[in-house]
């Protein structure tokens, strides 16, 4: 299969995030290992306390995660995450998730995701995410 | 301030959770330190797997999470996050996130969350989460 | 294989903890799937705050979580802990790591650790860890 | 207090660790919340299965970290740790750990650890840990 072809039918696959349509998060491949989260948080997006949620926080890191550990077309799941949350944010900020691969072995494979505030500047969580790589894959190996 | 007044008043915060309302989860506190979160799972709420989004069953354990360690009236807010996934589930799949108070000091406080399938018995995805409590109170101390 | 003698053969593997032995530190199985460690603390195992250094922690707590996953006798190796820090502990203190198998899949394996204080009661530390599980036993299967 | 006396103070302190004594571990402090931990493992630092032990990996990931997290002079200690194993090594092997600090706020600091190994140049693990900052200082503020 044509590379472009290939890197095209593997986009098309992760895009088909039915959550993310749902809260209106915009996935985007940077490059294989490499991807990027973006989502404007609003009203139903907080908690009680009135800062964004932390599942809203954990979604777009796990999409930005599931992007990047599937991005070379084998199917990868999630084993595990660990997030430590640094700095609390609120309806109207533009958060942006940046996952980065650490290691790509051939059970397992790493991943840290920086979330940010694009409004701020700031790093407001991060992520230590490790996928499980399965023997199969969603488009022509 | 009476007691029993007192725990509702702690419940009627926890219940502003805007985002457990927008996914229809249900959040009740069994008794402090201890609560329970319960959701049906719909197409909307899974990945391009096609199975539960782990940001789904975040959001869960988060809201359990959140309602015990808030429970006691005092402002806490989670510090960190550990999650592991050990089966997958499916829209129809009934989730149920269940957090038990594993320590309370003076200035954090830790928490195990079990996720269950209902609809199998099964162990979905356990979480150890711990809390970050401030000096604030959200009830009358 | 006799089952005695098959349980006999996986202790004694799991016996062979070289650093285990260095620092002194007592392996026991309770049954598969359920392991205590046991370690009396010196002035050699303190960090520069005078207190029981975290590797230390880690250490009893990792011995636990070994011996546990290994104790059906098929090779498994740590693929991630989460470990939360709750108390200081001193020389002269003894701990206690309790191990407890919390789920066991085909591929991987998810364990509680405790770790207590026995002097004080006090529960100082509370791991969460992942193993993996290869496809060869150490003991006849 | 002059600069430079107070980071040779700082130095001072963060020597005292009893347990990289007891290993032969070498601290260095690269600049304030940028550590490095080096060890060569020997045949007393592994486990039953004849690679480096879990404890020895987190025990050097941990001084890289309490050195980066107290290189300021205020009192940290670790909240919890998240460590991620990624490859084996064994003894001969020249570990090093490298800490850096990702976020420092007022009251919690987080910090990326990797673990080298420096004969084969391969990352063997990978750890995302978070301190609480004591309001109190080991050196003259």
């Amino acid at each position: 299969m044509d590379d472009i072809i290939r890197q095209q039918a593997i986009n098309d696959h992760i895009q088909k995030d039915a959550f993310a349509d749902y809260l209106g998060a915009k996935v985007k491949i940077i490059e294989p290992g490499h991807s990027r989260v973006s989502l404007v948080i609003n009203n139903k997006m907080t908690n009680f306390h009135g800062t964004t949620h932390g599942g809203i926080i954990f979604a777009i890191s796990d999409m930005a995660f599931a992007a990047a550990c599937n991005s070379h077309g084998k199917i990868a799941v999630a084993l595990n995450v660990s997030v430590c949350f640094l700095k609390p944010s609120f309806p109207g900020d533009h958060l942006v998730a940046e996952a980065k691969e650490e290691h790509k072995g051939r059970r397992t494979a790493l991943y840290s995701i920086k979330i940010f505030n694009e409004n701020t500047g700031e790093l407001i969580a991060k992520s230590q995410d490790q996928a499980y790589r399965k023997d199969d894959w969603f488009v022509e190996k």
